[in-house]
């Protein structure tokens, strides 16, 4: 296998898509979001991307099938405007990896046409929130005021260490292949998944790029998340009940 | 030394021969299940691979030989079948290395004219086992029927975070080469070295390849690994009791 | 993305000009050094350098404009000499960047005609500092009299371990190229940022190049800093008291 | 720089000399032995080897001057036999960089002619040693006889992992260019830089290549090494005196 290696599903012919990312990370907001988007709207699975650069991994579907873990592009179509929207279960394993495979990403979503890029995910505040806030980051200033307009604030010093990951370097990497190119952060506890960071950053993008979207099944999802998550924290409890002294000590 | 060097040591005719992985992971339940087939059939050492991905390290043996660790590969006459087994001392120690060392592997595979892989593995359950059942993964759902029949149990979600590893990538880049792959994973406490989770496994092995093994020596060895895991343990006790403090601080 | 790509922003005619390397470091002391020499003469920016070895990150400035993180070279008009001065807030991730990282910083004072380099940097001391000593090494001791007249101190086996990182190199590669290069470590406490330790280091600076700086500014930052220190302080001990156990578990 | 550079310092005829490799590793055995032998005899200086896989880091003399950190060979004329003695500072700092690293010091050394090759170094106990014990282990079984008649000892199943790092590689990679390499482990705590067991590795290599060593600076240097050692505990002692609480905080 080559360190990165693109799978062409499909070539659907795409007008000026919107290039959204939602990979993993904090409060898994990003990935949340754009998941929803493919579940909510008709989509066509375009690319996969396979690469050493993931853990070696594959994942098991409900039948026992195994797939190599991969990230995916699906073109969606919301209305007046074409989403291109990147999702996946893993960010890069390495330092320099997360630039090859940026670089990649933004390959693709050139080869599609896409001009403007959203990155979606959460910003850690280390509080459980009331009010879901969306905080922005942009590649050029003249974004500012249409999304202040739509509800994002931009705060001085704010995210503190600047934004990172394949999120940071779809900003860094996309101004200098001459993307507009958007960050939204979801203000999230830090601590847990969180569904309702996600339709406030989703609700953002309703607004900037237009479409409408119905967020009975995400708040379901909420709803049923906040179950998993109890039930989680109890097997874990049980689990730490389990001897695992001197007795059971691990010979390899 | 290139990245990865493989030896040439025999080059018999194979007939479709069965592909199986079994290199150390969890209670080494693979790596026991593989190196007992050698044991009890007659085999052949056809190829040895090298490469910098392995702990840079000699094994050393009974005359204080040393020999540069390796992953080998056998062919093993089981009757109607023939297997080509892979063994060894160590998986990757990188997280591409896992990619290119598998692509290595499967290559030597495809040469002797492999069509179907099993990877074998242990399934850690963080309890001590009383019916040790072996999970199923497949890359093609219409292998799932003859495992099902063979005893295998295929479980919606399990293993919870899909198999890593070599034997997972067994399974993911196998498929993109067209390779019938399954994974059979023993399950095992997770703490200790684990023959009985292997016999289990090979006992799966032989009903859906078609051979008869005797289990008599790895009885055995389950006897002796248990007096073995008792001495370590005690070794370790006595080694806890050696003063590490100030007074033998380690001065580089 | 290159491993490596510099952005030519001006190429000014510079006349032998001092190569002056600031990156972060113990104490911050060279970066804070750096960035003051920048802050108190005229100064064009040259070379941006961007690299894999950074961090996958952009900084937001105070109007939410993001920006892929990099190293910086500036050509600084100090009175008779130039100075070329690299800035940046991070040195290289892995332990080869260092080496290739190095290596294009050199090649950049190259190009420029520079033929002397001063890595700026801190030494700890693991106690708080009454006097600021400066410490010195050299790619050659027929630089050691006029440092030594200039107060720079020269003690044998200090630093103990030798100097680590891109103002190690600066020294060991540069020699290796023909530089006549210099390391000028103030002593801090390794415990804080040092301004007062970067204006010991400036102080050397000043009297070996020969250019004068005016200090008033610095001096501002360090009791800044020293408020902004007790601020820090002041949040972590309140974060410190918000709950972290099992209610609020990361379930991923 | 390139990933490994080799400076041709001197390129004297040697005759079938002897490679003898001591570098860094527990006790600093191998390191210690080998620097003694060119301390006692006529040694010149024939190769530098800089890589980036050593960190990145330049040694510092009594004279204030830097020097890339760099592995040595020396040429010594030690009577009948020529030795080409490599020493160090450092082993490589990644997994494949050791195999890369030994690689090219057995190039160095098949380049002046030498087919035998001594890797020096220790073996932890665990325990203080009262007798010390040499434990050898060879790429070839004709090779242990003479061992015996010396004094080593080859136990069965040690040392128990192995042995690793560029002692292991230079039996694993010299077998497979036809050297016959020996590797002699003195036995040691691993607590503390032990030249006794040097001594005892340094006589056993005395009787198999055959030459005559005075050992009284070697034991002078056992007696200072004792006092260092007891200086430095006495420092660090007082060293974690120091106050490193929450008012001494680092902020970054």
């Amino acid at each position: 296998m080559e360190s990165i290696e693109i799978d062409v599903v499909a070539d659907p012919d795409l007008d000026d898509p919107v290039f959204v990312e939602g990979l993993p990370g904090v409060g898994h907001v990003g990935k949340l979001a754009a998941e929803y988007l493919l579940e909510e709207f008709d989509s066509e699975l375009v690319r996969r991307v396979y690469t050493d650069e993931f853990p070696p991994q594959v994942n098991i579907d409900d039948e026992g099938v195994a797939s190599l873990t991969c990230a995916e592009f699906h073109a969606v179509d919301v209305g007046e405007e074409d989403l291109l929207v990147l999702t996946g279960d893993h960010q890069a394993q390495s330092n320099d990896g997360h630039y090859h495979l940026t670089d990649a990403f933004l390959d693709i979503a050139e080869e599609f046409g896409a001009t403007r890029a959203y990155a979606l995910g959460g910003v850690p505040t280390g509080e459980l929130i009331e009010e879901y806030t969306v905080l922005g980051a942009v590649t050029d200033s003249a974004l500012v005021d249409d999304l202040e307009e739509a509800g994002v604030e931009f705060r001085e010093d704010e995210p503190a260490g600047g934004v990172v990951g394949v999120s940071g370097l779809v900003l860094g990497l996309g101004a200098r292949r001459g993307f507009d190119a958007t960050c939204l952060m979801g203000e999230t506890s830090g601590y847990l998944v969180d569904p309702k960071s996600a339709r406030a950053v989703l609700e953002i993008l309703e607004e900037v790029v237009g479409f409408e979207l119905n967020y009975e099944s995400l708040e379901e999802r909420a709803e049923e998340m906040e179950e998993v998550v109890g039930k989680i924290q109890e097997m874990q409890q049980q689990q730490e009940a389990v001897p695992t002294g001197d007795d059971l000590r691990y010979i390899g």
